[in-house]
């Protein structure tokens, strides 16, 4: 009997988060990853589908892995690079130390091999996201009929302002969002169910100097990668807020999809700002339908999360090192 | 001696929640009221001109009443009265329970009295506004100059999404802003010190039915004045978010003006969305500066506030009613 509960698509900007999310993923008993699926976001997506590749091969997963969209669907606003954040390699200058692989990409598109695969097994695959969601926005374009397919989307994206935590790009708008704020709109107002894990809750839970410390010489050498590739990342966070360590965005969305129980929800259709000074913020209206018409009313309801077990995500991740 | 702090003009839409808070700068010692300048919002100006007037009398306030904006800056975009809220005559049905007064409008617009107060008594008035801040806006367009004369500027405005208060009209909009979006912009945005009170603390203090209750009888005719005019407009939030009372919304900014330490203040520059579907957020960029050029950088740093004593200002507006 097997434990697999989730036939996973990751569809990822790796990005040392990323890398964390991945290993989440890898070793944990309930998850199957089924494919990979790369886009433009921390680096450009030639590297991100490169690091993909080189990454899949050091956790020993054994996947197709797509390369997807270059640019945002309005191609001209797309963003500079974070290399000041992820590094110029986007893997905090550690890529080289990944192993060589012979695995090479998936000849289809992201969105295409995504449309392939969900088709393929209506109701069984979940699409998690931790990058721009334009990989998901270009599937649904081409094939609207997977929305109805798919399992559920669970997104690392967004801030909804609660507990104190705005955007981390401007005051108000999310880095995956802001990246491509049509995206996020096009998927958060499908008709899937969508899971949207924001800094609301990846800000709440900080991974610190000693957390990462402890994990080197875990994890079949990935201990050590990720305590090499978090330095310079650690570093940006801690003289920009303090912390002391890092925040859990992406892993806390391999996490959602583990152990849901972890996580509090709050229902209401969400929408992404396009235009001026709040364009990638994210704005659910969670209060009763009045019957207005208003931007929100015609869309389905989705699941912001607003709360976070931080200590058992904290334990959950680490947990995935000790076997 | 004086006990008189604050020289004020108070720019109001009277609307329950300003006849609340007219009283308590009517009764309070540290106050001196100047003038009262009206502007639409609740209602037309016609009307809440009207009610000024009329709860000038009522309250023994003698000074003088003028009428301003009757629409937003950008005319075309003025939103419908909330008479559901307020009622037709802005004062729940009460305005015909007020004595007829003899009083009459000043003969200038609203703005041209706040600039010719403010140029006579450099650095000594305080300009206290609980509706659209259309008649600071264009105070501000008439003679700048009073930016640099005015000793402080304190409005009822916006919702910064801290405690879990988004908007009151959208979800993250509340009514005075998107009632005129661009003057809250001038008004946020120019070089003299602003205080905002928002929805963040006027929804964290709740005046129960019972609390309005026993405002009865006190006063000399307000408390059964106000808990009249409160019965339609209780029901309404009542009925919306379960409160069992009224949020305290203009009386808050009259509180902060007595007595600042009840409130907790954020600072950093304010900048008012535009367009799109948050039109009419108030974002506050409350990060230390890192130096890129963003909407708020080149803004002077204004003050939001996001924590209240809510006992503390309760007892506060209720000992008005005491002397």
């Amino acid at each position: 009997m097997s434990n697999v509960q989730h036939q996973v698509i990751f569809d990822t900007d790796p990005g040392i988060d990323d890398a964390m999310a991945l290993f989440l993923l890898a070793r944990h008993p309930s998850v199957r990853l089924r494919a990979i699926t790369a886009a433009f976001g921390n680096a450009s997506v030639e590297t991100t589908a490169r690091n993909a590749l080189a990454l899949a091969g050091f956790y020993g997963i054994e996947v197709p892995v797509a390369a997807g969209a270059d640019s945002p669907l309005q191609a001209d606003l797309r963003r500079d690079f974070p290399a000041h954040v992820h590094g110029d390699d986007a893997l905090g200058g550690m890529f080289e130390r990944l192993p060589a692989t012979r695995q090479t990409l998936d000849p289809r598109p992201a969105h295409e091999l995504i449309c392939d695969m969900v088709n393929a097994e209506p109701g069984e695959i979940t699409l998690l996201a931790v990058g721009p969601m334009t990989n998901l926005a270009l599937a649904l374009r081409h094939d609207p009929g997977i929305a109805a397919k798919v399992k559920q989307v669970v997104v690392m994206a967004g801030a909804f302002g609660t507990h104190g935590h705005g955007g981390n790009v401007t005051p108000v708008a999310e880095a995956n969002v802001i990246n491509d704020p049509e995206a996020a709109d096009l998927v958060f107002t499908a008709s899937w169910p969508v899971v949207i894990i924001g800094l609301d809750v990846t800000q709440e839970t900080v991974m610190k100097h000693e957390y990462l410390a402890a994990l080197r010489g875990k994890g079949q050498g990935a201990g050590d990668f990720l305590w090499e590739a978090t330095r310079h990342y650690q570093d940006f966070y801690h003289e920009r807020d303090g912390i002391g360590g890092i925040y859990s965005h992406d892993a806390s969305a391999a996490a959602y999809l583990i152990e849901p129980t972890l996580f509090k929800l709050r229902s209401g259709p969400v929408r992404v700002v396009q235009d001026g000074i709040a364009r990638g913020q994210t704005i659910q209206d969670h209060h009763k339908p009045t019957g207005a018409v208003t931007p929100w009313s015609a869309c389905p309801a989705q699941q912001a999360c607003i709360g976070v077990d931080a200590a058992g995500m904290l334990r959950l991740f680490a947990a995935a090192f000790e076997e």
